[in-house]
């Protein structure tokens, strides 16, 4: 098939048919479906629908449906309308990884009962192996099917394997070697493999030049080093060497997908992890720390502004730069600090020294400011308010200055403190520059002006 | 190997022994790293010294290294240090999609000097056939090559011609099945090669029921449909379901990479694509527009209080409030926009309609709106100004409904036109949402104050 785009004529025909218990119809439909495809209808219906719908479907369609459906709204829908023994039966065909996942999205008991229930007891043992690690690093983000063979096994030994593991690993991206120690030694391809006689020993074939990760990497960095060497598959080992998982491309790029959302979330002052489905209190609640910082900020800035009534009653003019003061900072401040992330998230690079860096910044900002500063200087002119002049393009040279400092060691200072330095983009930021530029202003004005 | 960090000490060394031709000494390192990795070195040496280190790697790693290379910093690399018959020996061994982005960094008689001398003729009529597409589009993405087998043949038809392309197709995802007309019918898995007779027929076991895409799909669509169904690799066919070439991962996770840094370039106001270790005119350069529409702004929001400079002069309090109302606006309307953005970008859902979201964006205006306005009301009491209760509530009310309803509409209509609607959060939205703020505070402070 082409591609598959949910439109509300078929959305409208799928839920006539749920609610007719038109199965013949249903069971046509959802044939010919992906099941990311079904969990896009799925999010369109009701719970119970949405119930009736799955236990409609194949139990092995079924779990890749559930598997593949966001974690926020699978924890409610599983919660509210699944009974313990359906968990089991479909989580019993999950990828351990993906298992994990829908777990650690319900209750402990729920958990030990899943678990108690599931029918693979091999599957209940990788599941309760994998929760022991936290869920953004390599070992919670691996899953521990994947084909193995010893490093003295022959070709066939290898085709064996695959064929007994075929039902439990469902795309074979390579098979790894392992040693008497279940130390991992390298890998070989299926094409290798395929293209091998069948008496040859894996030793004489594989390729031992791998790139693999400990189970304690960072996701970022698995996304990173995966996204290096263009990797759809990176084995995951413990200290001592020894193969435990693997991490597949495909949570890899959902990893990657979903940080680049919180980069922008945290960029834009919204906290948790929102969408506009969302209901309104939640999305309220979700803006309202980051406003009330704003607010405060401007609160402070009003206080300043406040000490300096008096001059602005005397000298007419000085109030109107006001908001070119805050904006040109927090402008500023947001341009150098989303350069210096994204130049922070190039683990693989030696960075530039701090010193370097904000000299750089530093000259890029006597340019732009010069800019600037000519521009409103022109306006200042242009309004006639001469006597202006040296207070208003001092004041934007300085503020120029001072938030692409700030716009530096902010991002730098938070990377170093375990905090992402995406923040330093954020509205904290904008806020703690528009001081400064107001600050700045008036400190100056002060200084220059008769008063 | 574990993962590669480059370090200054190793750099050093690389450098004296590039410098000193200690030949022997680079190529024990050399042969160790990956070519991701000595793409890495290749970015901190100068031009002629990175050059002499491609030549020391035998061809088709350095081939491999070449095609590691930031485009940015390629083009320029291969301009100056590579003659015509140099770039064609490594292109020759390039996948046909880094064949020709190479190509595209070149002038047009660079590139027709290096496909008349590519040695592989298969190689230059691939090149020439992909340089039709656009460079964003499933076309232009795709590479040539790939394995494919008639329905009719068998399976050991089937191995047959993996070994024949063994060679130039580096990782194989899966063969893909065409008909005598080549119209691409499904796939064949390897795992399902390795497992079945030799003398089975394809059409018994190979599966048709697979996701595909025009030579025309966006560059993002491709990017959402294999991250929706988990695909490695996706088959590109022309209109008449040809199939004419093949879309991996790799390419997709580095196509998703960069539409988030391009995303957050375009939030916090950066053109082009510049970063950290462009020149300090390059940096500048990219900053200056979006500064300057900022300065613009914020001298006609100057006019605007210019405007009600006598009114400020009897109202003692009133000038305070500015910052509150510009900012509380640009931060709301960033908010909003961003996770209209956000959802713009899920293709394959329903979206809301325009009535929807805006009833829903108001509401949860209206609970933010009331939140910062109680905090700002009880400063209003606390400094002792309550004759502005009124006027700044209020207009601080109006500020959160009215850029919440900018921050709604401007994605969606940016989206409509084409226009990237990340822009929607960028610096132009903000200093739209400052002079709104600034202008609902006068005006509201106009009617409502007895001047």
């Amino acid at each position: 098939m082409a591609t598959f785009e949910l439109t509300k004529e078929y959305l409208s025909e799928i839920e006539e048919a749920v609610s007719s218990q038109n199965i013949d119809f249903l069971n046509t439909q959802l044939e010919d479906l992906f099941p990311a495809d079904i969990a896009t209808i799925l999010y369109q219906l009701e719970g119970p629908e949405a119930h009736s719908l799955i236990r409609l479907l194949d139990t092995e369609k079924a779990a890749e449906v559930l598997s593949n459906i966001d974690s926020d709204d699978r924890k409610k829908f599983i919660k509210e309308q699944f009974t313990v023994e359906e968990i089991s039966k479909y989580v019993n065909l999950f990828d351990s990884d993906d298992a994990v996942d829908l777990l650690n999205e319900q209750s402990i008991e729920v958990r030990e009962q899943v678990i108690a229930l599931l029918e693979d007891r091999e599957q209940a043992r990788f599941i309760i192996d994998l929760m022991h690690y936290p869920e953004d690093v390599a070992g919670g983000l691996m899953q521990k099917e994947l084909i193995k063979v010893n490093i003295s096994d022959t070709v066939s030994d290898c085709v064996e394997e695959i064929r007994a593991q075929a039902e439990s690993v469902d795309k074979v991206y390579a098979v790894y070697v392992v040693d008497d120690d279940q130390k991992l030694r390298g890998i070989v391809s299926l094409k290798q493999i395929l293209l091998t006689r069948k008496n040859t020993k894996i030793e004489n074939i594989f390729e031992d030049d791998i790139v693999f990760v400990d189970t304690t990497k960072s996701g970022d960095e698995v996304a990173e080093i995966m996204q290096r060497y263009d990797l759809e598959a990176i084995p995951v080992v413990n200290a001592l060497g020894r193969l435990l998982g693997l991490i597949t491309i495909d949570d890899v790029l959902d990893f990657v997908k979903e940080k680049a959302e919180e980069d922008i979330q945290v960029m834009t002052g919204i906290t948790g992890e929102v969408d506009e489905d969302d209901s309104v209190w939640l999305l309220a609640k979700a803006r309202i720390p980051w406003l009330v910082v704003g607010v405060i900020g401007s609160l402070m800035a009003a206080s300043v502004i406040g000490w300096f009534e008096g001059t602005m009653a005397k000298v007419a003019g000085l109030a109107i730069f006001i908001p070119l003061m805050a904006s040109t900072g927090g402008n500023v401040g947001i341009q150098t600090s989303s350069l210096i992330v994204q130049s922070l998230a190039e683990k693989s690079q030696i960075s530039l020294s701090l010193g370097k860096r904000l000299s750089k910044v530093i000259r890029v900002a006597l340019i732009n400011g010069l800019v600037v500063g000519i521009l409103t200087g022109i306006y200042v002119y242009a309004i006639g308010k001469p006597e202006l002049f040296y207070v208003v393009c001092l004041s934007l040279f300085s503020v120029v200055i001072l938030a692409s400092f700030m716009g530096t060691i902010t991002p730098i200072l938070l990377d170093k403190f375990g905090v992402n330095p995406a923040m330093a983009s954020g509205p904290f930021i904008t806020t703690a520059n528009d001081l400064i530029g107001i600050g700045a202003y008036f400190g100056i004005a002060y200084l220059l002006l008769p008063i």
